[in-house]
């Protein structure tokens, strides 16, 4: 056992309290208390070892991640965990699987969506995993859009009964997780037919998939799993399914009917329950997305910070130390922007959960007023963090160099498990268009005097973001919130109202948003970015306690900003915002500020307080002892089980061996 | 066995020769027509099947791999193939295995630094396959910088031996490819060391590592592979090793003795070789990973095309048939730039290759006055192409929604095997810095009236380059070659030399050097980018038979510069080389150059002329017919060879049937 801790040094430069920052991240000292407790319950819990995880093949490692789920839920049965603790626990776990769909999508559905009746027929069986659903929306042919499917639910006055059917191919049921191999139960959507064939669109349904008895599909139904995805390990632990109706029948009062009805006669009624109901379950659930990506964002940003401190190369003169990697430039400009992105995304999650805390209440007193914006919001939030974090992986895995693209670095896995991220609960693309489409109707109310609001409410100063410039004069001039927050308010204000004007150019509002969709998507990607910025200076205005903290996320905040208006500098510029000669202040600002960040860096990502067995990653282990635990591991491959490689007698051999004759090389 | 072609309402809108164009993207008819053959070739041969190969694990894998060596040399000898055709069997076989470092290092390096003598004695032994050689330079500690590695190899006078030797565990060499089972010998980078302990410095050394008999390591040596790589399948077909060596003896002559020797005596004595002769062979390395970015662009781009074709999502009216996603302009801003630049980086490639042969000429006449620029525009290409290929090819996958991250939609192995072009034969960020060093150079020797050569000649410009402004003045301004030219110059000029006035406020250069990097990689890339846009407009100065064929590519040369020119706003207009105003029309003229290249696309791809094997991808299937065949794919995984799953039984069943309690949840 080694214990000599190679990064001493650099912990030892921190110019502030870590275990404060700890807590900062965590987000309460209850918070922080709970997820270290969870996070080392499961670090030391051998069955949930991962590090053999990327050489099983398929059926082994599925079969692995379904004993980690019933061992996990055997802890969180034996240990009392609250829901808090359980899904912390879950979330340690680090592996995709069938309960993650249970609780995520197949519970709050139904919690959302079923009357009371409903609810408690099938909330105390999902309760106790009596049953296990999950979420059955996409299909072969429609993903993004939903209204599209073409699963049907027809009603038979005769019998009482939906016959859910598969009529096409492309209406198969394709991607959901967990339902390939494990669940017995789904909330299926499906067009609901009444018999004088009249279509009232998509609807949920609960399905019964699989006998409770043996676990063998219930007649009608074809099921299976879609195969292998991106990656070793990563999400093929994931029963991502496909599935086929044909005429399956269930009870009238499986669909679920908090919404709209259908009564026995067959008559299609809408309760008194607002439909914007649904957009608050999106709220939620998007906001997890977020606060998920500041903790894989973070993960990568960790292993790759801990590795440039280790990692040595060039700068030596007469066979001296060589630099740290993390001393280069380049490498600062590369990896602080995400360092700070982390924290970024992390508090504007925060308020997120807020927002949907607010959300809720205000839908419990029917006030609907902020919940397009608030949906809108979250829809942004949602694309621009995966986006971000996603291209972050692996630029953190590129940061790493060759030795990134081990398995063992941990940042392949990371890359390939985090991705589908941008892709479900809204593809990136389609989402950002949506953020623009509210954005557009904000814009054009504005004449009519109308006030935006929440984090379009700078919309409402209008004209003078379309008029303001930068007042910077020297560098330090952009370590001012307000002048940051003027120049993003300023440019997400131009690019609308630019795209605006565009549009009211086309005859049809719809062919306009078609063939602008380019630069209405830029429009919704200034918006959000301002949205983060202005959260995390929001932060900053809180009482944050802990020697160096506060300065500490203060570098980070300007570090954020000013790196996001050099990437997006022809926005800035173009529009007036900034004079190119503020924008090279800003870049000097921000090569004096990643000075700061430099000798803080390994401390700021202990912060993030992962154990090793989270990070799963040799290069970016606690103690830096990188080069021989990689030597190490090297030796763990099954190619290395015999010292002549199995195939050298049939395939090597007789190539050394043969005598050439009419080879023209 | 279906025969409909779901694409051929696309293929007859082309409104260009694609059997030209096929020409054209090959670099001539005999190249097209090897290729042709040789892709055929391979994909009619069931032992080159690719299709199960992310399903297996990496021993079976490995052994596949080498059965398809082996089989690609018995057809390579019996059909007695020429090299060229030779080396594109193995390209078209897309599977990573020991022969690429045999053929493409090991045999290449002998050649270009071994004396006569040593070619005559190794080369035929290599020709034949008598023995398999590897390249071994990096090591655990050392990558990019080779001058700092650590093997010794040490001169013993009295045996007229070198001692080679694995000082440390940081020293133990790590990554090369083919040595962790396969390689009998290496050409081995080591610190030659003379008995009165001079260093000097790295050099390389034929040596033996496994026995010509057992493929035993001979004495001294430890050998094995360094274990599991990004991905399923992927580069994980390939040997990657690690390999020790404790006081191995190798003779004298064993070095590699073209350019320094050591006599028997142990004098180091330099030939009249020169040493610039090293960079001949880098340049042709590099020039050989550009041609292949563009391939791999283009393979997925081809696949994402043909998908976004075959891909129907909203825009329906009552029921009617959906819009192909590749009509939405979001996809076509996100997919077309892509498809240009695979033709972008394919005519680079071409120069490239041209580039080689005049430096290779010009070095036999000892005039080494191009060097340093082929050199600096080579490692630059380099970096820039293969940048640009890995984020694309995930930006491919991406828009492929969901079903791209299938492993059968071809895209996630794709990606996992490509991206270690961003990393070997230099780091893409390193190579930049020597770009940005060059350029530095070549500034600050303009006012002594150095004139610029080759790729940097228009810095001989530099006065009318600071001073010149656009004049476009409407949209099809921008459609003019020396307009598109003359912008993309100014900018790499006023960025190199804004580089070189703030270089010039430091006391000391190199400090400059390491402060500014962030900003000199940025010159670097515009370099670069303004090499790519001039070689495609030189391309268009020839003569470009076949109907249609050159109007397509002026297509894509703009939409190729003008994406560039939107993505690098900020450069553009902060260094004042256009106006905002010209950037917006330069966006309008962009949009419709979409639209011009959008009926075309999918003839664009089938130019490539690459067969469903090569592709291995369900959704860019030559005739669209992906929905059956995905559903047909899903069913061959390994988890689907039950209906209920190993581990129900242990696992799900106690979970459902479990009686809880004292459950909190
Ligand atoms: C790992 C994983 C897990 C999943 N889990 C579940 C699950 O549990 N349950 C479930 O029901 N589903 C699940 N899904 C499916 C997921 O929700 C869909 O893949 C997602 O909604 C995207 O839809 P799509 O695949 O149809 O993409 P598509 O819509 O086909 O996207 C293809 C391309 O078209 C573009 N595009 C589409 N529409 C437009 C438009 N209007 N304008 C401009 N561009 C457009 C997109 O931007 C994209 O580039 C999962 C998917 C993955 C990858
Ligand atoms: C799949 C694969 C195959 C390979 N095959 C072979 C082979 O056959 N033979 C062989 O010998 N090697 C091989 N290699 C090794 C490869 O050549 C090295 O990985 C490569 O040279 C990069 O070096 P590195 O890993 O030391 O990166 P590092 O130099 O450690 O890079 C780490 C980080 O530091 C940064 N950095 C380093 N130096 C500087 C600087 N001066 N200024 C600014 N930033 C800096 C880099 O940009 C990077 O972000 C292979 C590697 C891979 C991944
Ligand atoms: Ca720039």
């Amino acid at each position: 056992m080694e214990d000599v801790d190679h990064l001493a040094h650099e912990r030892s430069k921190a110019q502030f309290d870590v275990e404060e920052m700890k807590i900062v991240w965590a987000g309460s000292r209850h918070a922080f208390e709970v997820t270290d407790r969870m996070s080392r319950l499961v670090a030391s819990d051998p069955i949930f070892r991962k590090d053999n995880r990327t050489l099983l093949p398929r059926k082994e490692l599925f079969k692995n991640t379904l004993r980690k789920a019933a061992h996990a839920w055997k802890r969180i049965i034996e240990l009392r965990l609250t829901e808090e603790e359980a899904s912390k626990l879950r979330f340690f776990a680090d592996e995709p699987n069938f309960t993650e769909l249970h609780w995520g999508m197949f519970v709050p559905f139904i919690k959302g969506q079923g009357t009371d009746e409903q609810q408690k027929k099938w909330l105390p069986l999902a309760y106790k995993m009596q049953i296990i659903g999950c979420y059955a929306q996409t299909e072969l042919g429609h993903g993004s859009n939903v209204q599209g499917l073409e699963t049907t639910a027809t009603f038979d006055p005769l019998t009482d009964e939906f016959v859910i059917h598969s009529p096409t191919l492309a209406s198969s049921k394709w991607w959901p997780g967990g339902l390939g191999k494990v669940s017995t139960h789904a909330v299926v959507f499906a067009r609901l037919i009444i018999t004088d064939d009249r279509d009232y669109g998509v609807h949920g349904f609960i399905v019964q998939l699989r006998s409770l008895d043996d676990h063998l599909p219930l007649p009608g139904i074809t099921v299976g799993d879609i195969g292998n995805k991106f990656g070793s390990g990563a999400y093929n632990t994931m029963d991502n399914g496909l599935l086929r109706f044909d005429n399956v029948r269930i009870p009238r009062d499986q669909m679920l009917m908090r919404i709209s009805q259908v009564t026995r006669e067959g008559k299609y009624v809408q309760s008194n329950v607002p439909r914007q109901l649904v957009y608050g379950t999106m709220v939620y659930v998007r906001q997890t997305i977020v606060a998920d990506a500041s903790c894989a964002l973070a993960r990568a940003v960790c292993i790759a910070t801990r590795y440039s401190a280790v990692r040595r190369q060039f700068g030596s003169q007469n066979g001296g130390v060589e630099t740290q990697v993390i001393d280069y430039k380049t490498q600062q400009n590369r990896l602080f922007p995400l360092l700070a992105s982390a924290y970024a995304f992390r508090f504007v999650g925060e308020w997120l959960k807020w927002l949907y805390t607010d959300v809720t209440q205000r839908l419990q007193a029917k006030d609907f007023s902020t919940l397009p914006e608030a949906h809108a919001c979250t829809a942004g939030l949602k694309s621009l963090t995966t986006t971000v974090t996603a291209d972050s992986i692996e630029e953190c895995r590129k940061l790493c160099g060759g030795h990134g693209y081990l398995s063992c670095s941990g940042l392949p896995e990371l890359f390939a498990v985090y991705i589908p991220a941008c892709t479900y609960e809204g593809d990136n693309v389609v989402l950002l268009l949506q953020v623009a489409r509210f954005l557009m109707k904000t814009v054009s109310q504005l004449p009519s005097g109308m006030k935006p609001v929440g984090t379009t409410a700078y919309l409402g100063r209008v004209e003078d973001l379309m008029q303001c410039h930068s007042t910077v004069k020297k560098a330090e001039d952009w370590l001012n919130p307000s002048v940051v927050l003027e120049v993003f308010e300023a440019r997400a204000t131009r690019l609308s109202v630019a795209c605006a004007q565009n549009l009211s150019k086309f005859a049809k509002q719809e062919e306009g948003f078609l063939e602008l969709a380019a630069d209405l998507v830029e429009a919704a990607v200034a918006h959000c970015q301002l949205i983060v910025v202005s959260k995390f200076i929001e932060k900053l205005q809180e009482d944050i306690p802990g020697k160096g903290v506060k300065e500490q996320l203060q570098t980070l905040c300007y570090v954020y900003a000013l790196n996001l208006l050099h990437k997006h500098l022809g926005d800035f510029v173009a529009t007036g915002c900034i004079t190119p000669k503020q924008a090279s202040l800003a870049n000097d600002q921000l090569r004096s500020l990643y000075s700061q960040v430099r000798p803080n860096a390994v401390a700021l990502v202990d912060s993030f307080n992962y154990t090793d067995h989270y990070l799963s990653s040799i290069l970016g282990r606690y103690d830096g002892n990188v080069y021989p635990k990689l030597y190490e591991e090297a030796w763990k491959d099954p190619l290395n089980e015999s010292v002549v490689p199995d195939g050298y007698h049939e395939y090597i051999r007789p190539l050394l061996k043969q005598q050439l004759r009419n080879a023209r090389l």
